[in-house]
């Protein structure tokens, strides 16, 4: 039976072997580990700029401990007086439009009532669609989650395409993935697997952009491209800054603010009133960013 | 004695006069005025794109009416059931670095029990501070709120300070200005005497920015100047989004997501971890974005 300081070593190591994958892949990017200790705990923000693909990216350890207060009571519904938190959460923004924006985070969850949970998610945000990559991103998400437990993947995935989501735009920030959240060891999902569960998730996730890094890493572009990622990049800030839980939490929270923000873009633009020509491909990706698309069968709207 | 129909109509005039101050001093750009109706009123949206020295930038009109709503009543501490608001909105992005961004807001908030108040002010954001230039401009802001009321400039001034504050970076957005809100009519000051001060305060807008242009406008820059300009409006990009309460309400309450984001600047950038270099021109305005400082008798802390 694992407890937190195994789970938090284990999170650790597999941070550096994300960032291990990821070097090699880039060719030239380097991360810088920056390690901090605060009163909450430890943690190792590891960022890289300006690689040979990735332009910025961010592949972050934490493990903290603090009072469980009577706010967090509120909004977890759950009594105790201290709680532990783990986690790896990493962002990678590329230079080239071609290639997509993705993220991933883990973490462990316990209270000292003898609670736990896990949460998290891989989720992928490509400035330009393309479906065969789109189809392969979730068919391996979702095989994954079919080795572990097979309401995993549907479940997960609506709950990606919800919380991915700006309402004000009425679009998802891209193709969505998987999210959990509160994900408690019981009869049907041990601790144990649960746990493995997140560590193959956080494995694989090098693994797929990678691939997509071979792929679509180093394809000539436009500066009109360039212009549309940049764009797109504008509604990524526009998500992080008004809707993720985890950035509002950091920065509400007094966290270690170059840390949180270290997922906004190097680079973002916006403009009035842009409409993409009608037919263009930026239409075409505009067009499916939408809930509710079956990637895995070939984007059917369900 | 006025009442809001009035008022709207005066400040739908005045946002025509500060279009042709600011498209006069551009002499290249031009605003173009959309109109629009919703089920809550009507407004002009009035956006600038490319102009010689404004590089993006929008003078909004707004006249609406609405329920008032029981999240209204809680917020404010009023009893209702109808509400009338109108007002202008404005905010200027120049190319040049030199040249500070500019907001300004004047606003009437009229409830169906009888009460009503004005909003809004003006604040200055530079990318660079001017010692002499915040001077001016917080003397100015002084000159026209002393001819209406001696309190008025040390209390909204202060509330400025408050109000265009980043407290996730223990930053203020820029060299702040005066900021106004729920100012009632009284025996103090009578509605007719709110209502001027709101519109010496719209008309001195134009006027400031294009004493700036004429100044800055054009003054050569470098690349270095730039990219510290960019990073300063992705501060600004963080302050809209994550704390301006316009902008908030604007996205939750289902308001036309082009006319409220248009408050962003063109482009933005983010780096992790950038500090200026120690005596440099960037870390001396870094230095001086605190609340308190006396910037009319020469930027004394208080």
């Amino acid at each position: 039976m694992k407890n937190i300081e195994t789970i938090a070593n284990e999170y650790k190591k597999l941070q550096q072997a994300i960032i291990k994958t990821l070097e090699e892949a880039d060719e030239k990017g380097k991360f810088r580990n920056d390690k901090w200790t605060s009163e909450l705990g430890t943690g190792v923000t590891s960022v890289i700029s300006d690689g040979a693909i990735i332009e910025k990216g961010a592949v972050n350890f934490s493990y903290v401990k603090g009072k469980f207060s009577s706010g967090m009571e509120k909004i977890l519904g759950e009594k105790a007086s201290q709680y532990s938190a783990t986690g790896i959460s990493s962002i990678l923004h590329p230079h080239n439009p071609w290639m997509p924006i993705i993220h991933m985070n883990v973490r462990y969850f316990a209270l000292d009532n003898g609670t736990s949970w896990f949460g998290g998610g891989i989720d992928l945000t490509p400035h330009y669609i393309n479906t065969t990559d789109a189809a392969d991103f979730h068919q391996t998400l979702k095989d994954i989650c079919d080795q572990y437990n097979s309401t995993f993947y549907p479940d997960f995935k609506k709950r990606a395409d919800e919380y991915f989501y700006l309402p004000h735009r009425n679009e998802t920030r891209g193709i969505g993935g998987i999210f959990f959240d509160r994900l408690k060891p019981n009869e049907e999902n041990s601790l144990e697997t649960l746990f493995k569960f997140t560590v193959s998730l956080a494995k694989q996730y090098p693994v797929i952009y990678c691939n997509l890094m071979k792929k679509h890493g180093r394809r000539p572009f436009s500066s009109q491209e360039k212009e549309w990622q940049n764009l797109r990049r504008g509604r990524y800030v526009e998500f992080n800054l008004v809707h993720d839980r985890g950035t509002k939490f950091g920065l509400e929270s007094g966290g270690n603010i170059e840390s949180i923000l270290v997922s906004l873009p190097a680079s973002a633009t916006w403009k009035y009133n842009y409409e993409p020509e009608p037919g263009s491909k930026e239409e075409q990706t505009l067009l499916v960013l939408k809930k509710g698309i079956n990637w895995v069968d070939g984007k059917t709207i369900e």
